[in-house]
C-alpha cells in the first residue's frame, strides 16, 4: 500500500504553503523574499527573477487546481506585478536578479528566468482571464524559442569550437509547453512535444548506458570532456516524470515504459550505497567532477524522484518502482523534512547531515517542495481510488 | 624548535617536482596536462591558461632560485611557448582554456590568466635573458593595469547598480609587482606597492572585526549582501604573507606586525573547532553562504597558512604564531599529503576525508604545493640559521 495522499496534502496545505505565506511576501515593494532562514527569517533581500516566477506560478496553480482561494491569487499577483514592473529589459529578456526595490542587479544571462516567468504568466492568465498577461505569456514563450540555440547571448564564454547542447533546454520545454497548452496554438504544442520527446529520449538518453547525459555534441554523440561526462541524476529523473505526463496525454504506453526503466537505471546508478541518498553530480567515467558539491544530497533531487516514482507506479504498478519509492520516501522524509520549523532543508552533506540550514536562498525558493507535495498528493489520490 | 627545512626541501625536490615532471608534460602539443588522477594519470586533456602560466612560473623560478637545471628550463619553455602560440587573443588577453592542441575553448573572462602569464614571462626572461619575453611580461602587466577596473570586460553580468570591488585584485597585484620588479620601472613598482598595501590593509581589512572581506563597496564600506558578507580565509592569510614580504623589503615593522595579528585573527575565526582544518568560505554574519563547498578543507588554504605562519615567525618569533604553525602543520601533513602516490590531495570534506582524489584539475595545478614547499624550505633555513 502506498497510502500517502493525506501526508502530502496536509504537508502542502498546513506546513509548506503557510511557511511561504507567512515569511516570503514583500508587502512594501512587491515580489517575494526567498532567502529565508531555518525558522523563516529573511536574511537577504535580493530578488532572483526565476524564483519570483516560480513562486507566482505555485500560487496561481494552487488557485487553479486546488481551491479558489483569493489570498493565493493575491500572492500570485504580488509576484506577477513585480516581474512585469521590474524583471524585464527592453528586449523582453528577464534579469537574473534585482534589489528588493526592483532595480536590476544581474543581467539576463539565464534563459530559465524567462521560462518560469512564462509559466507564471500562463497560470495567472488562466486564473484571472487577463488577456494582457496571456499575451505576455505567449510573447515570452516565443522569445524563449527564438533564443534557445544561444540562451546566454553575449554572456556565452565558450568560443564555439567544441559546441555542446544542454539537456536542460529540451527538459524544461517538455514541461513548459504543457504548462502553456491553453495559450499556444495546438500545432505549436504538438511540434514542441515531438521535439522534446526526441531530444530527451533519443538524444540525451544514451542507448548504451541508459543514462541521461547533461551535455552532448550537436550530432548527439558523447564528448569525453568535463561537461561531456557530466551526469545530473536529479535532472534525468525529473525529466522522466515530464515524459510520463506526455505519455499519459498521448496514451503512449511505450514512452511511459521507457521512462519507467530509465528512472530505475538512474536510481540504481546514483544511489549512494554507503550513506544513502542520491548524488548531486557524477562523472560517467568515474573521474573527479568539476563540481565540489557532487556528493551532497539535495532536496529537489529527492522530491522529483518521489514524483517520478509515484507517477510511474500509478501507470504500471511496477514492483521495483514501488520498492524504490519506499526507499527514497524514507530517506527524504527523515532527512529533509523539518516539522518543527516548517518546510524542508535543501542541502545535506554526503552523510545526510544538514549542510546549510536555510529554507530558501538564491537557488531554493517556493517551488520544488510545494510542487512535489501537490503532484504526490494528486497521484496518490488516483492510486488509492484505483485500489479501492 | 621549528626544524622542518629538510622536510620541505625533500618533499619539493624528491616528491612534488618529480610528480609534475613525470606526469604533466605534453610532449606532443606542448604545454602541460593538469587534470591528473591520484596516481598521476591524465584524465582530461583541456588546458587552463592560468594553470599553464603557474606551472611555467614554478619551473622558471626553481631554475632561477634553486639550481640551473636545464631540464627545468626546458619544462618552463614548453609552457611559455604554448601560452604565446595558443593562449592570447588579438588584443593580448589570455583565454581561459584551450583544447590539448591549443584551440581556444573559453574566452578571456578572467584576468588571473593574464596575471600568471605575466609572472611566467618575467621569471622566464630572467632565466634566459630573452628580451622578447621580457617585453611581453611588461606589456601584459600594463594590459592588466588598464583593465583592472573592469576585469571581466563584456562578460561582466552585474548591471553596475550596486558595484563592489574585489579583494583578489590588490592581493594579486601585491605579489605580481614584486615578481615583475626586475622588468618594471622603479617608480611603477613603488606606486603599485603603495596602492596594494593601502587597499589590502586599510580598505579590505575591516577595522572592527580585523578580518579581510572578499568584496567591499567602492568607498570601502561594507555591504550587507551575499558577496558583501563573504569571507575567504585562505585568501586573507595568503595576502598577509605578501604583506610580510613587502614589509621585509621596505623594513616596515608596523606592517609586519599588523599582518601577523591579522593572520592570528583570521585563523581563530576560521578554524573548524569540531573537525579541525580551516573553512573555505564563511559569511561574516553567520548566514548561509551561496557556496555549497563552504565547509570543505582545501589544500591551498592550509599551505598558504603554513607559508604565512613560517614567515611571520621568522620576523617576530611570536609564540602564538608558533602554536598555530604546529596546529596547521599537523593537520595539513596528516590529511593532504600522499607519500604513497606523490603530491597532495586538494579537496577534503569537512571531516578531513578525501572528497576528490585528484592531484590536479581545472583549479589545482603545479603551483600552491611546490611554491609553499619552496617558501617554507627557505624560511625555515633562515629560522634555523638564526637559531644556531
Amino acid at each position: 500500500m502506498l497510502n500517502y495522499k493525506e501526508l502530502y496534502k496536509q504537508t502542502l496545505l498546513e506546513d509548506v504553503i503557510p511557511f511561504w505565506e507567512k515569511n516570503s511576501i514583500d508587502v512594501k515593494n512587491g515580489g517575494y523574499f526567498t532567502c529565508l532562514s531555518k525558522t523563516g527569517e529573511v536574511y537577504d533581500t535580493d530578488k532572483f527573477m526565476w524564483l519570483q516566477g516560480r513562486q507566482a506560478w505555485i500560487f496561481a496553480m494552487l488557485y487553479n487546481k486546488v481551491e479558489k482561494n483569493e489570498k493565493w491569487l493575491e500572492i500570485a499577483k504580488n509576484g506577477i506585478d513585480f516581474i512585469i514592473e521590474n524583471g524585464m529589459d527592453a528586449e523582453g529578456n528577464f534579469y537574473f536578479s534585482t534589489t528588493e526595490e526592483g532595480n536590476a542587479l544581474v543581467q539576463p544571462y539565464n534563459i530559465f528566468s524567462d521560462c518560469f516567468a512564462a509559466m507564471a504568466f500562463s497560470q495567472y492568465a488562466k486564473a484571472t482571464g487577463d488577456e494582457k498577461i496571456k499575451r505576455l505569456a505567449i510573447q515570452t514563450y516565443h522569445h524563449i524559442i527564438n533564443k534557445k540555440d544561444n540562451p546566454k547571448g553575449t554572456y556565452e564564454k565558450s568560443t564555439g569550437i567544441r559546441p555542446l547542447k544542454s539537456f536542460a533546454l529540451p527538459m524544461i520545454l517538455s514541461n513548459l509547453v504543457l504548462e502553456l497548452e491553453d495559450v499556444l496554438e495546438k500545432e505549436e504544442v504538438e511540434r514542441t512535444i515531438d521535439f522534446a520527446i526526441h531530444e530527451v529520449m533519443d538524444v540525451f538518453l544514451d542507448k548504451e548506458s541508459c543514462l541521461i547525459y547533461e551535455f552532448v555534441k550537436l550530432d548527439g554523440s558523447l564528448e569525453d570532456s568535463f561537461n561531456g561526462r557530466l551526469l545530473n541524476p536529479g535532472h534525468g529523473i525529473e525529466a522522466m516524470w515530464f515524459m510520463i505526463d506526455i505519455g499519459v496525454r498521448r496514451n503512449d504506453k511505450a514512452l511511459i515504459e521507457k521512462a519507467t526503466q530509465t528512472i530505475l537505471t538512474i536510481l540504481n546508478y546514483s544511489w549512494d550505497k554507503k550513506y544513502g541518498g542520491l548524488f548531486y553530480f557524477m562523472d560517467a567515467k568515474g573521474y573527479p567532477t568539476q563540481q565540489l558539491e557532487w556528493d551532497q544530497k539535495l532536496w529537489w533531487v529527492h522530491l522529483e524522484s518521489l514524483v517520478a516514482l509515484a507517477k510511474a507506479y500509478e501507470q504500471n504498478k511496477n514492483q521495483d518502482i514501488k520498492k524504490w519509492y519506499h526507499k527514497i520516501h524514507n530517506y527524504s522524509w527523515s532527512h529533509f523534512s523539518d516539522p518543527e520549523n516548517g518546510e524542508w532543508y535543501g542541502y545535506l552533506n554526503r552523510r545526510g547531515e544538514v549542510l546549510l540550514d536555510l529554507k530558501g536562498g538564491k537557488w531554493k525558493g517556493c517551488f520544488h517542495v510545494p510542487r512535489a507535495m501537490f503532484q504526490c498528493w494528486k497521484t496518490f489520490e488516483k492510486i488509492e481510488a484505483n485500489e479501492n
